[in-house]
């Protein structure tokens, strides 16, 4: 491949490089300013684009989780989107939208585009007006044929434009962004951003927002923290300025780029539900969040329904969230290898228990499970996908979906047996095996082996406690099709079993036993398990039956039809 | 949300971290070993994972993008892996798989899974056995119990084993991934990796493979990096050991952690096409290796059919590639957006340009397009998805489409208005408008307006040129429903045609007039364009035919209905 054509970004422009950096020592201790730009910066790059409907959808989800600024609109490209801020309007006037939310409108440095921007918010009371001007070199000299001093001049006229029809109304800000910041020359940024701060007059009380865009990434994410802390340190009135960040995805590195951007000094991240946007999308603002959350820092917005949440950005985009999606894909809590499954298994119950030793519910007991960087019901998800079987899985997996779906818990060595079992039957089909295919395997080789060719069977049968607390059990066995009626007699229902059959012709010494209810309440179904050996075989064999005798029957007579 | 659950990863073990740290200051200058790992990680994480023949298939694809170094099994772990093994030594047997290819197969510490590890590997000529073990103390504590001496002895057990088993075998070496490294003290992982490097004897003529896997992504990548600079600076033996990382992506930055790592002093990086595996995959392969190729270094692996590439990792793992995946994702090419259409367009033909002036061909020419951080062709992959209109777009786009679709070229300013019309008909629809319905558009628009109930009709006619080089112009015109023979005179037919309408009574001025071929050769229609005065109104109007005469009448003609 010709690899030649291209150069690396130091090559394309002088990037600035600190020549001593901080933020690889930093941490992210509180969340930054989350501003989705899903209606405006997503909705460009749909092929269908949300109409009014849809946009007000995904901005009620937006604000119920608890985003503060949300960029609705670019006006004047479009009637739908001049529309919906007109619709946005009306709805703030009806009071449908909190004191608390400030909606971002976007325009590009156009007298009349400008005027027209400022006829859609007509009567908001708190709007942010979002100028922007791409200003790398290469956007410069193709795109739109100006060299620095025009390309300032044309920003200066446009930020003295906003001044005029907007600067004195109140709840009114301004941001603007260098766009394709991470290309352009830092010294032409610095020279851009000072001469907005000082036209604006950026104050404490009224900052301006810079948000410097990686809009499309060509280095690896060091980089752009470098240039981001470089901007950090040497921008104009960096206290009146709220320093914002609008990473997208070409190199799969956004998630990277804004969080080493906060490290690097950015209070604000730009970005989408998702990570939907332009070709490889707009850093994902689920990522970001949740990735504070598992590290013990409030994210500020609320994802405690991720389905509902998934739901929403999916009808709104058209656009399928991955399966490997972090967070929100549907198979990001599943594991189907049998060693994740191990150690999950093994890290839910040392959580249950140490819940237990805290006297707190499991929900609020700290998360320290392998392999689950977040406890899936935190996202208001259920254990049910955590766990699948296929070929790749192994006894933990295999038991745990029993005892989840069947309520049965198999005894530790049957547990490696019937693994053995169902891989076996996952090797030939190749395919998962679900809870009731995992049921259908187990019963047919542990609790009715051989089914209708069984070489024992059992008719009506009885058992007695005497007095003496001796038991005798009485029974129409059939033995290889010889039927006959035998008896005997135990200290348990159990040993009277195996005396009968000692007497039917069938030696069996039990050698384990264990019974345990199915589930709550007296109504449940008991489980029992019984190792034997039968002849020269020791094999296990399962029953299950509204009473326990009944349940320990079964599963002798299972475990001799395996054995002979 | 109970954020408080959860705690930092600074705070769940003591994390190494250099004084200094060189590797932000770093390049990346050549490409690391690639190894993907999708026939075993990322197969284990599969509802159906491969069989023999999707993982054969997947191999072989594998093998011709020129790997070199390629997991293909966890072969103690199913009957399907260990099959597979034994079926790929048959095909190196057989003079299938080429010399410089090195498999890799993957092991517990377990000695009869060591065992039946060496024995699907028979008769393998070129192999590396991969031992890992989980080191992290959650994982000691909750999953093996076992502390830190005991776990040194297991894996010390293991690798002597593996002496035994294999240690003089030509074309056979050894890796070790202390699992969940990411997680584990620092000074274990040295302890750990010093036992086997000195157990397995690491000499430069046979290094051992030491592999530090972010199983569970938990922390920022700047720390990962730190923790990589921190073990390529104190492991033993550091020249006879290939540093190796292996970076899942919980927190969405596998890619950047990878890129960082190898920064910091990985050699080689264990990853799957697509970024399969356990739930949120792998880091991917396919965006690290065009990451460094849109940098100018050479990948090392072939992409130059990425949708092929695609589809037999879409067909082998039954799972999609996302529309926004870097790269190979269907949208990554893709603007709806009026400005970034615009920039394209212009960035397209400067580059077109550049390449005639340097004398190369368009494929060859340095690339540097706004927008598109990679040219499509070097995938393999055509211009036709990178522009596309809907709402959001402007005339650039729709521009493109007509000339890319239809041969036709719009004068510039016919280009805004038409852009108009496209606009106001998706905010309509909410849709996308495709080149067919363009089309549509553009016919209805200025080629047939009015259609059926055109005010003026033109039926028979003829034009001809006399000797002195005057045109005439004869025709049946309808006009307003009445039918007359008119002729007219002047310099050229279009002149004459203008004089005949005058005749009729409808005064047209031609104020601009545009014609081209809309492909090559003789046989290729003509489309002309004009812009008249048609009483108080200037319009356009447009005409295809297969003449250049016929194209300018039908063309004023339409203009005139427009005006009227």
């Amino acid at each position: 491949m010709p690899f030649h054509r291209y150069r690396p970004a130091h090559a394309r422009v002088s990037l600035s490089e600190p020549v001593s950096r901080d933020w690889p020592s930093a941490r992210i201790e509180r969340a930054p300013l989350w501003v989705p730009v899903d209606l405006r910066d997503g909705n460009q790059a749909l092929a269908e684009p949300m109409g009014t409907d849809r946009k007000r959808r995904l901005f009620d989800l937006q604000v119920a989780m608890g985003f503060k600024e949300i960029e609705v609109a670019y006006p004047s490209a479009s009637r739908t989107d001049f529309d919906f801020v007109r619709h946005l309007a009306g709805a703030v006037a009806r009071g449908e939208v909190p004191d608390d939310v400030t909606v971002v409108v976007f325009t590009p440095a156009r007298r009349d585009l400008i005027e027209r921007t400022f006829a859609a918010v007509e009567g908001l009371p708190r709007v942010v007006v979002h100028l922007y001007a791409a200003t790398a070199p290469v956007w410069r000299d193709v795109v739109l044929g100006k060299g620095r001093g025009e390309l300032r001049a044309m920003v200066e006229d446009a930020a003295r434009l906003m001044v005029k029809l907007g600067g004195d109304r109140e709840g009114l800000r301004f941001q603007f962004s260098p766009e394709v910041f991470n290309l352009t020359e830092p010294d032409f940024v610095l020279e851009l951003c000072g001469a907005v701060t000082e036209l604006w007059d950026a104050c404490p009380q009224r900052p301006v927002t810079l948000n410097l865009p990686a809009t499309v990434e060509v280095a690896t994410p060091n980089v752009y923290a470098d240039q981001i802390e470089y901007m950090h340190r040497h921008l104009d009135r960096r206290e009146s300025v709220i320093l914002s960040v609008h990473p997208h995805n070409d190199r799969g590195t956004g998630v990277a780029c804004a969080e080493l951007a906060v490290l690097a000094g950015a209070q604000r991240v730009e970005g989408c539900l998702f990570g939907n946007g332009e070709r490889t999308g707009n850093v994902d603002l689920v990522t970001l969040a949740l990735n504070l959350y598992t590290q013990g820092v409030d994210p500020m917005v609320d994802f405690s329904d991720i389905d509902a949440v998934r739901r929403t950005v999916e009808h709104c985009n058209r656009l399928p969230v991955h399966p490997r999606h972090p967070y929100g894909g549907e198979l990001v809590h599943t594991a189907f290898s049998g060693t994740h499954q191990d150690a999950i298994s093994k890290g839910m119950a040392h959580h249950a228990l140490r819940a237990r030793e805290l006297g707190v519910a499991e929900s609020e007991a700290p998360w320290d499970v392998p392999y689950l960087p977040v406890d899936p019901a935190d996202l208001g998800q259920t254990y049910e996908a955590v766990i699948r079987v296929n070929s790749q899985s192994g006894k933990g997996g295999v038991a745990h979906l029993l005892r989840a779906h069947r309520g049965v818990d198999l005894p530790r060595e049957l547990r490696a047996e019937f693994a053995r079992v169902v891989q076996a039957a996952t090797d030939d089909s190749g395919g998962e095996a679900d809870p009731a295919s995992l049921w259908e395997l187990f019963e047919a080789a542990y609790v009715t082996p051989g089914a209708a060719g069984e070489q024992v069977r059992l008719a009506s049968w009885r058992v007695d406690r005497d007095p003496s607390g001796e038991y005798r059990f009485v029974g129409a066995l059939s033995v290889h099709e010889r039927a006959g009626d035998y008896e005997g007699t135990g200290p348990g229902p159990v040993s009277a079993f195996t005396r009968a059959l000692a007497a039917a012709g069938v030696e069996v010494a039990v050698l384990d036993f264990v019974e345990h209810a199915t589930g709550p309440g007296a109504e449940a179904s008991v489980a029992a398990y019984v190792k034997c050996r039968v002849g020269e075989r020791v094999v296990w064999g399962a029953g299950l039956a509204p009473a326990t005798v009944t349940a320990a029957v079964s599963a002798v007579l299972a475990a001799v039809n395996r054995g002979l």
